[in-house]
């Protein structure tokens, strides 16, 4: 059948996948990611066509995924985390419109939001807010909009991509963003190489975090006003009325 | 050991759950959640002790947990999707200081924002905002500041708790508030039952989502200003500048 899946793996570590995702790379033909993503679970599925694209050339990784769907093999486009969050699950939908004979089917899987998270505490719990500090696809004025409100309206915010060796200083231009509402007290917490060697985590206040440096490994959780730390842990009440 | 894992089991379907979290719930010796989720998981998890306490006795499901796990015993505490998005979590934390000798652990699962997701389309993709419209533990005044908030800065918004019997007419209050920033052309859409018997989707505008009638095990996406349709399926593109 031809059919493209996208399939959202987790932070990596095999066993953080779910059993359908599992399931979809074990019964699909090709396998279809960035190479990075590739390593991670070549070796959990042998036998398997391997094809990889750079990291900027995604719409290719997409017509690769369909050009390959359309000799009747089951494509499987893996993503880290969730297929559809900050995922490839909306590029292949964008280009599926020129295969109409292809299916598409997305799989979840865990976003780094959920498993830093777990690895954290319990930082988001309530309502959370999700932004990436790339600008790569976004304007800058649009994400620091995003900062401010999120800021206001109290949400936990949780931030992909809070640096690159391009971008060295944006969480630091995004704390001064949230230090307007959020106070400097405000819990917050790192996690780097979510699931994988060498995972590290880090709670400290908002003044604190203005201060570091993360590298584009690591996922950075702001608490909000009720957030505490518990035993070293970043944990978030259910509400406001305990 | 005397552990509490806490686990994030997904939507509800056995395969959605992470390998991690199915091999935790085979080797635990106590299972512990509130009814409906037990009656999820029971049948894969034979020879278990099954621990439940009704939907609004979550601080005594807690005790419960850690009062079995301070016997000697490995408890599991499920929750639906993931256990830290209005899972439980939080709770175990903030009731584990009265027990330190018992050790926590995290297992995330797919929360309803991204399995719901993956059966619309793809309408996260990039930022989004999460808001719970159940006011028990959060005053209205804090979910009508976060609709607003998260609207005027064109977030992507996934609503939890769209709706209850005490609640019918909270969707349509939140639509109103978000029509004053997004345009009620704004692609949305429904997933009811995610995974589960009766499964259902609904792909509309805002101004159709404000006349919509949705119940507590439906999931509601709206979308930011760049999201469309596609082929029946909701859509939000990488970024600004494709």
């Amino acid at each position: 059948m031809s059919k493209v899946i996208v399939v959202g793996i987790g932070p990596g570590e095999y066993e953080q996948m779910t059993i359908k995702a599992a399931n979809a790379l074990k019964e699909c033909d090709v396998i279809v990611g960035y190479t990075v993503y590739i390593d991670l679970v070549r070796d959990h599925f042998p036998g398997k066509i391997f094809l990889t694209t750079p990291m900027t050339r995604e719409v290719e990784r997409c017509e690769m995924a369909f050009e390959e769907a359309k000799k009747g093999q089951t494509v499987a486009m893996i993503c880290s985390g969730d297929a559809g969050v900050y995922g490839m699950s909306g590029l292949i939908y964008e280009v599926s419109v020129k295969y109409p004979e292809v299916d598409v089917e997305v799989l979840p899987g865990v976003t780094a939001a959920l498993s830093g998270a777990a690895v954290l505490g319990a930082p988001l719990i309530h309502d959370f807010a999700l932004i990436s500090l790339s600008d790569l696809l976004t304007p800058w004025e649009k994400i620091e909009k995003r900062l401010y409100m999120a800021s206001e309206a109290d949400f936990v915010i949780c931030l992909y991509n809070p640096s690159s060796r391009k971008r060295h200083d944006y969480l630091m231009k995004a704390c001064d963003i949230m230090l307007k509402f959020k106070s400097p007290d405000t819990v917050c917490g790192t996690v780097k190489n979510i699931g994988r060697d060498g995972e590290e985590i880090h709670v400290c206040t908002l003044a604190e975090l203005r201060e570091m440096s993360v590298d584009m490994f690591t996922t950075v959780f702001i608490g909000n006003s009720q957030t505490k730390e518990i035993g070293g842990k970043m944990v978030t009440p259910r509400g406001y009325r305990m």
